[in-house]
């Protein structure tokens, strides 16, 4: 050991104690007669003192050599601070040297190590082990740390068996893209990396397991978006003989247990709404609930008058935005040009000011007389200073519209608290959505999920409306779970393939293994999976996840530190029987 | 839920409860006037009871048609059995059935599904999910969970912190062969999945993260062995501010709480054995100190008659088999013939019986006299009733010879107790080994790993004497972790490259991250990393991993259940720009 006590364990009561402690230097002050250096680890840092009445010329001297980010290792008594500090732990002490050694030296770092830096997101990704020196991607790693141990532990004592899947396994075109990986020994053929361990953990079912779960690696080949990553982390669960009320249950109570074992805030039962609520009164179906501004939809009261625009949308549908009445002319067109962003897409945006006195003021105020206004305020539930903000047209598109103003007024007007925390399970999902690029069916959730059996007689006549035993987690408008009831019966599953258009034929050649499995024996069964990487984010109060993973990748999907994807040598690629084919 | 209990909890206490129960139809038994049906779960075997006088006729039908793998549910209230079995848990009590719902027909299931199967080992692996029913492949699954909750937290208690290192990595020469994914978004170019997280665990400790583990998949595109798999799992973990003695001090812990926590096995400190010495005294670095028949080098003692076949070899070398003077002609005939197979490769054998009136009679007394072989069984520890077996030629294979003879009478003996656990340190490898087919020095352990202080001045004379800074635990015979002291400075790492003949550039090029890391305050560090399949199965008392593995592939490494790998669509390979190259 290179160190007797670590940086962030002294204490007053250690006065008089003769330490060795390593360490990085964070920072150091000379004085000329007297050095201060910040010794910092993983564990806090440990204020060192050399003085020129008290140590050695030689030492005195190194310590005026040592640079930042500098390891060194010292030996020294812990003495009283004359000037405590009260914001660390260590604040009391401080440890007079008289030994130091440089374990290794160091560059002047690219950016400095603190809290709030000055390098920008690229250079800290190139260089991320220096990034992880700093407290908050530290402390990030740390807290993910504890969240899995806390489902690991939480899971295990409810009888569920963490059980590794293969990471090499078919690919299967249905989903998104697979990642691929040639077989040196099967010339020709590939592997694919999971999606999901989905039909792994179905045939633990089937094998009895009963209840099992794993935090695993998945992988996607999409395009990114921001905040995407090519891997990433699932708490992948199933359970056997069991229903919908009891995954829930099982999955609401880890949550609530994660609450209390990290923030310690007690939640209560989680609100359900079915996910056509969600649409209706949120336009979404993640809606973040720790504001109002519900939807109040319109048709009713706007589309008997002469304004063409209401009156030719198929949905007509406004929210309330509090207090905001008192809005500029500037103010209030900022927000006709946010919604007319291509990002949002809105064709424009009707407003009606609920003034103090009662009174109402809108920007239609040639079709719609004070009555008619008191109606839309009704229906959004605006109160005298609130401003409502109305949007109009086909109703999927209006409502995501809408629900994009509605995040965007919750962050503005600082409704999002990121230590507020509003679960909330989603429920009812479709069992299909219609795809216009391929003209079919595609399944929502994936082709296992089951179909509610109320429902099952619309398959051929109105599959659209076909709701599946399906829900979503959602904690603070993420979507932070999603699970299903699985179907359990090969007759049952071999007819949603052919609504999903599968031939017989294809469908046997993709799952095959799993109709047979469901030929001996499968038990009702269903699950869940989580997306730890959000999960941990949102936990922590933060929505981006890249600070959540030690060496996520770039939108362009590249590690910038270790510079992959990288070329190969052509004898690997001969190996592999495979060539290039970069045209 | 489909149920009130599990299949393995009823007890006598229970007795007039009305219970739901659900599972699979272990074995039914039909008298005619009464049914028995053994009903089975995760949690064990129910008997249910159907009994013409007080079920009803229907059900009795029903009950009579159940066939081997059903997966039913009951109702029926909890009666004490006429004849208890005292070999299952619930054998006092019996459930006599009012309500039958066959949840799911069984096909006849292709083996029995019994602790002793009739399927062989292929058709067992296509049918996976039903080799999972049965209790040792269970078990097994549940006891590595078992393994790996203990594992993570004992060394959460001790302050490492799991990190999730990527998957998706940059390939590099050095080593096995890696398995590539190609880019879709980077044409071109290629990840590779990793070998073992080797860099990213420096990594994080240059990132000052101190100590990190991780239960980790990795992958190797070896031609496969028997009982070897192209992805297996690593407990990998590093720590900072260390030597090697911290890393075996915290490692033999973990393993010692492992024995204790699964076994109640208390061992005390494990014995340390220098690579030198293991090589010389067991022929072998990973040695089976369960028992003894350690070597005894004969060159002093053999080397001085007139037997060409000894006086020509580089080392003469033998073992004393217990108590086998009294093999016959025959006996030692087979022996002969099993050294001589091409597996082990031995030219020959000679022997020497210890007879129990303290005479020698050996197959070349030709050569030697009693006061010859007599020193013999002193150099073997021979005593009366033993046979000295002996082999000769170039000191490495003469020592992987008789090891594996040595191994061959260990288990036929039953010397190699399952039950029984005999950890070993084998520290102070050599840092490189010589490479016939490359003519170079490859690193022993890997690049990363340092050299003695004391032995660097070698390097250049005679590089193969240079000692490592690292170490193997071995549990009865096999490696079940390794690791090493890294090199924390960049000249030491430079050094090391240009070693293994490495350009500067090249060196650059694949590993200037690391070496660039360096440059910014790498502390000391070293780590370890178990082989968590291989753990698993010696710590559950066997030798083969396969059981411990949920989805294991072939030695084609084909995964015969899903049918994997598999050719992939044409638009599959243009969208990542590569095409098959099959010639």
């Amino acid at each position: 050991m290179y160190r007797s006590h670590n940086c962030g364990e002294l204490r007053i009561a250690d006065i008089n104690r003769e330490v060795t402690l390593a360490g990085w230097v964070q920072k150091s002050r000379d004085k000329g007669f007297m050095v201060w250096v910040d010794l910092r680890d993983r564990f806090g840092i440990t204020q060192l003192i050399f003085d020129e009445s008290r140590t050695s010329t030689s030492i005195m001297q190194q310590a005026k050599g040592l640079g930042r980010e500098f390891v060194i290792q010292i030996k020294g008594s812990v003495i009283e601070r004359e000037s405590k500090n009260k914001n660390i732990a260590t604040g009391d002490i401080e440890v007079l040297v008289n030994e130091l050694t440089v374990l290794n030296a160091s560059e002047i770092p690219p950016f400095t190590i603190e809290d709030e830096t000055d390098g920008g997101e690229d250079i800290r990704m190139k260089y991320r082990y220096l990034d992880i020196r700093r407290n908050p991607v530290k402390n990030s790693l740390l807290f993910r740390h504890k969240v899995t141990q806390e489902v690991r532990n939480y899971l295990s004592n409810l009888d569920f068996c963490e059980v590794e899947t293969p990471y090499l396994i078919k690919s299967t075109p249905e989903g998104a893209r697979d990642f691929i990986v040639p077989s040196r020994m099967n010339p020709g053929q590939f592997y694919a990396l999971p999606q999901s361990p989905q039909t792994f953990k179905q045939l633990l079912m089937v094998g009895g397991l009963d209840r099992y779960f794993q935090i695993v690696k998945c992988f996607r080949d999409e395009d990114l978006r921001a905040d995407r990553q090519p891997e990433f982390t699932q708490i992948d669960c199933e359970m056997s003989f069991i229903e919908q009320e009891d995954i829930l249950d099982v999955f609401e109570g880890l949550t609530r247990h994660l609450l209390k074992a990290i923030h310690k805030i007690e939640v209560s039962k989680f609100p359900r709404m079915t996910f056509d609520e969600a649409m209706r009164t949120y336009g979404n179906d993640k809606p973040d609930i720790r504001f109002g501004m519900k939807f109040g939809e319109l048709n009713a009261v706007a589309q008997h008058k002469d304004f063409a625009v209401f009156n030719n949308a198929e949905l007509v549908v406004g929210i309330a935005i509090p207090q905001a009445a008192s809005y500029t002319r500037k103010q209030i067109d900022e927000l006709i040009e946010w919604v007319k962003r291509p990002q949002v897409g809105a064709s424009g945006m009707v407003y009606c000011k609920c003034e103090l006195d009662g009174s109402y003021k809108s920007s239609v105020d040639k079709f719609y007389d004070q009555a008619d206004l008191s109606k839309w305020a009704e229906a959004t539930g605006a109160v005298a200073g609130d401003l409502i903000v109305v949007l109009s047209g086909p109703t999927l598109k209006t409502r995501t519209q809408l629900s994009a103003l509605r995040m965007e007024m919750g962050n503005r007007l600082g409704l999002r608290k990121p230590n507020e925390f509003a679960p909330l399970w989603v429920i009812d999902f479709p069992l299909l959505e219609w795809d216009e690029d391929s003209a079919r069916y595609h399944a929502m959730h994936h082709p296992f999920t089951s179909p509610k059996q109320e429902d099952i007689h619309l398959l051929d006549t109105n599959p659209g409306k076909v709701r599946a035993n399906a829900y979503d987690l959602v904690l603070n408008g993420n979507e932070i779970g999603g699970g299903s009831i699985r179907i359990h019966d090969k007759e049952t599953q071999a007819l949603m393939f052919k609504h999903l258009g599968f031939t017989a034929d294809e469908a046997q050649e993709q799952f095959g293994f799993l109709m047979n499995a469901f030929q001996y024996g499968a038990p009702p069964h269903g699950g869940l999976a989580f997306g730890l990487d959000r999960l941990t984010a949102i936990l922590g109060g933060q929505e981006t996840i890249r600070d959540f993973i030690a060496f996520p990748k770039n939108n362009a999907g590249r590690d910038v530190m270790i510079d992959a994807p990288s070329p190969i040598a052509g004898s690997q690629l001969e190996e592999l029987s495979i060539a290039l084919d970069l045209d």
